[in-house]
């Protein structure tokens, strides 16, 4: 693991999403930027002293090397460090599991997509809520045709943890997630709003062509957005909605999708993942539960325990790990894992910063439609 | 009462909302645009044969003569003839009860406005909706300050009655709904969009200023819009995203309000309509009941039953009935209403079609900004 | 109307649910026990001087031989006056419609029982619960085997508005209902577990054949009980369980009922009483709505709103009035009523007040079976 | 780890559950009863073959030898075998974490307590809900007197899918869950009557002094109860009802907890587990939410992800694990655990099995009054 250090949050969260199913164990960590607190980060998660390492970079290194050197490597760092560890380690055959979005900026993704293609090595980018069953019982609802064609697609996610300017408060999360330095240029639209966008195109099937969108800063002083609203419209002539923000009291991680067809709309909503809503037009409405009637096999293979017994955020975050693994053990064997083995990608990693990056070149034009 | 006769809808719900709190007697009636059955409407209502007239101009001519004619008139028509038809009974001194959009057009509504100023006449919009005693709690909680400043007011009403093409298939409702000479330029965006658009600036006591709206239709052969998303910009620095659609399955009257400032946010749902969320910053979330703990005066004026009793659609029109009937008595002694006394007025339908206009006119230049 | 002048609660609910439909007119009352305060309540609510009456009998006596006097009473007074109330106008030939529950002692429900059947008028009793669409809907399903046969039936009414001792604060409403002079041996369970059960009843088809009933008085100096706790055997070997509470901080009407049979399950509550949960076995749960997909023709009759207009407890309550319309239209043409109009009548009102007594019963010996 | 083995369900909970922190390695089992199964699932789960054994003695002989044989077993068997395995481990040393209800009978519980008392070591059993984050956050609501005195405890657990008689089919869960011989003398009442009742006495901080139940088998053939309804009367006068029923069909593990105070109520239901309602006497309803405002430290201590991150049944059931192992170091150390750290133990396990048979005394006895 590389970042995730004292101090941070979704280092855990990687952490005991990994451990969930016993298909990882953690040997090895260049847990923070600073050499020192890297060190006894390490030692402190009960790593031996010789794999505690001080830097990125001789990890890559020195795991390279031995014989019984890591296989992946978790990136849990800001956004502007995912670029430059991904490179040290696939150059080195290593796989890569690692937190969205993708890089800082458009340039580097693209980059990134290359250098992945070439090393052929696994590369799983965590937009953990694609890993939720009921998320996968959605796509494979749409793939199945039944809401019919698609025309409607809206998405938020809204938080409010940022309604003030924490950031100067000393809070290690708000500082990092509103400079952009380690942010990239997107504030609240790369840390949630990007995952909104990628549930949206995961479930519906389509993607967006043009966008039309609208940044704010409302906190004073704030150099990154911190609210964004978006139209978009997708390829087959669908239209969207999208809303990201991080200053709406009362909302902690309010992401909800909606699709609806010329058939039948789904709803579904992160804070209680275990359900969907099925509305067949002119039909009673249903609700499909996890493991319950109704709910196939998409969401069977990325499920742990029976109807009624919630599972969350946890566990759909190791369905990304159990997914990326399944990938890894096959390229271990030098096959294609089984087509049902699905995680977000480096493309996917692309096309998430491409909305960043269409996002705020079109709120510069004053929400001009741009080009994804 | 002017249509709502046989095989029309709003006008039986005027009539029930009229009759809630005993202000109103319906003792004349023009109730269709074709006299043979405007006349059987009236009788089937128990209209005495000579006030069940064949037209709203004999109608308005007739009662303006009668020494115990008619107070105020309600009209319940299409949207095209609401102007026709408020003009002739406002000119001749009898107060209107209108439905909504005011007119088909924004050169009708300022007339109508022009011509309310002039009589002097009480001119009562049925924006219903803002007659729910929850949503004046809400606009109570705005004004007193407990959301602070305002930054975001989200809006949409969702149906799925128009999925398909069901104005082809005799079903009346759809028909004029779908007609441009009979709605006017705006389809879904008049018919719910000005709803929405309504009780937005009524909660959040502001105004946009400008707007970039996309309207769409997507049932095939539809000449007006079904769906329409817009992005708001609102005077004092909030944005706004509205979303009205009539082919969203799984959707009845989804009419959902959210505002959120730097200290709270609220939630209210049309649906479900005798709570209120308020979620204050840092704070547990509060469910406010009509008539609970933490109700207000506002609330308190609109209510009958105790709280815990649902109150519903009906009740919510009805305030609107009873408001204005306060207004009426003041007119009849010469005085203003109660300053507590509120109702939509002409004014928010000259801004309500202001909106449909903006939004077509947004819309057809690819959702450029336009002013309101 | 008797009793429901100034001060009164239900009175007011009566008048309003009486004129929803258009089937009655307030001519004359005996609005309160005190003459002066009958009569000013009379004059008050517009009465002519010579129809407000100062006593209930002058009132009957005097309608009785009035050419154009009521055809029908409503009594709206505390418990203890229903039955003699109800026998001075039955036996001059008036139809009655009445609050629960029936009488203050199952004798004179008996005996008032039996005069409506003597007298030939009609008696509807305002359970009003029955009048809500969904649960006219309950009972379609129920009836139509949807659920299988019968195994479970849990009701409960859950309020808190007695938490404290406000009967001793002067509040009017406490103060009869905690007063067994006027109310009779039930407190709660005579107040809302009567509607609890009458439910239970009305949807499931079923009756309790023998109750384990455990009453409380949480409130030191409380009479009568304040929580009641049952556990019923139905006829069929089905298994119930009732719990009416008045003292449960955090509930304003709680009043849900579940019914579960071999086949499905369902679930309602009043405070959002426009859906109805379906649960069949192994498929997916449906939400039917009053006037969506899945809602027949019993709910139909009921509704005036299209569906996601939410309907509410006056609606329900009107429906009462409405079916006793239908009733008394019948009685004059000398006929019978259609066979899907339904109200509860005088024989519903002695089993609850069977079951009341059977609660006490049952309660004082230490919560023993007894036979309904 | 006891029992667990190939085609059982809840000893895969346990092992993840005690994966999820990290504080426990699986090394040892005898998964089956079943000498040769017990091996294959052994290896199959990648124990070393000398120590994936074919009998719990063997085990238990074995790794009392070891060097570094195991601190503590799992027990994941059906409940008649809990006493013979946890005697064998505990007489040897070993610390025991046991599946509920803790005995097939209540002589075998006491005697079990007896021996925990004897050994020193530590007990857990997996009462698994106490471990939810807002269930400890309910309990110190209560425990501080924000409710007030405790007048009302209301359970149920209620779950469809023993509707029919599928232990007739095969179904393994349902085999020896229906089966006196493995279950005991309870059925429903034993496998979830009892965590509802260990529920209700954790977050109440009072017991039951007596019950008057009543079982019912509905489904023909089954020996045990499939549903059952109980009156509970509590030491300090409060009152409660529980429900446990296997055959209500729409319920998965709908298990809800309501208490109700003087002064406040609160409500918690297992399948949406991240909220409470507290709501405060004359005061507006509040929804907390784990790890938000009002969201206190015994909560915090058993959270793992920030609000609105949604955790669910594993992270509640690693939750007991998390409480075992800070209980079993603080054994290794000669110390006692932190006050704060709390688990089910063997002598909530005798009341669990002391609350099972005195509800079949009670309903033998026609649901007579039984002395807990």
């Amino acid at each position: 693991m590389v970042g995730g250090g004292q101090g941070a949050f979704i280092g855990a969260v990687h952490r005991l999403a990994s451990r969930m199913d016993d298909q990882y164990e953690l040997v090895a960590g260049a847990l923070s930027s600073e050499p020192e607190r890297a060190k006894a980060s390490g030692l402190e998660l009960g790593l031996r002293p010789d794999r505690a390492y001080g830097s990125f970079e001789e990890m890559a290194r020195r795991e390279a090397r031995l014989k019984d050197g890591i296989e992946a490597v978790a990136i849990v760092t800001p956004n502007n460090m995912h670029f430059p560890v991904a490179k040290a380690f696939l150059k080195r055959g290593i796989h890569v599991i690692c937190d969205k979005p993708l890089t800082a900026n458009l340039r580097d993704a693209k980059k990134l997509a290359e250098l992945v293609r070439e090393s052929g090595r696994v590369f799983a980018l965590t937009h953990n809520y694609t890993g939720y069953p009921m998320i996968r019982q959605a796509r494979e609802l749409v793939a199945s045709g039944e809401l019919g064609e698609i025309r409607l697609v809206h998405a938020e996610y809204v938080q409010d943890w940022l309604t003030t300017d924490i950031e100067k408060t000393g809070q290690k999360q708000a500082e990092w997630r509103t400079d952009p330095a380690r942010s990239g240029v997107g504030g609240a639209v790369g840390d949630i709003g990007t995952h909104a966008y990628n549930l949206a195109c995961f479930v519906s099937g389509i993607e967006a062509e043009t966008l039309s969108a609208d940044l704010s800063s409302f906190v004073a002083g704030r150099e990154l957005d911190d609210n964004v609203q978006v139209m978009l419209r997708y390829g087959n002539g669908a239209r969207g909605m999208l809303w990201a923000s991080q200053v709406a009291p009362g909302n902690e991680n309010r992401l909800v999708l909606r699709v609806h067809g010329t058939k039948a709309g789904i709803e579904w909503s992160q804070e209680n993942p275990n359900y969907l809503w099925l509305g067949p037009l002119n039909e009673q409405k249903r609700l499909i539960t996890r493991g319950g009637a109704g709910s196939g096999e998409a969401a069977a293979r990325m499920t742990r325990v029976p109807p009624g017994h919630p599972e969350g955020y946890l566990e759909g975050f190791a369905n990304i790990y159990k997914e990326a693994a399944a990938a890894i053990l096959a390229a271990r064997d030098g096959r294609a894992p089984d087509s049902d083995v699905m995680f977000p990608t480096v493309e996917d990693g692309v096309k998430g910063v491409a909305f960043v990056e269409a996002c705020v070149r079109s709120s510069k034009r004053n929400a001009a439609w741009v080009t994804l």
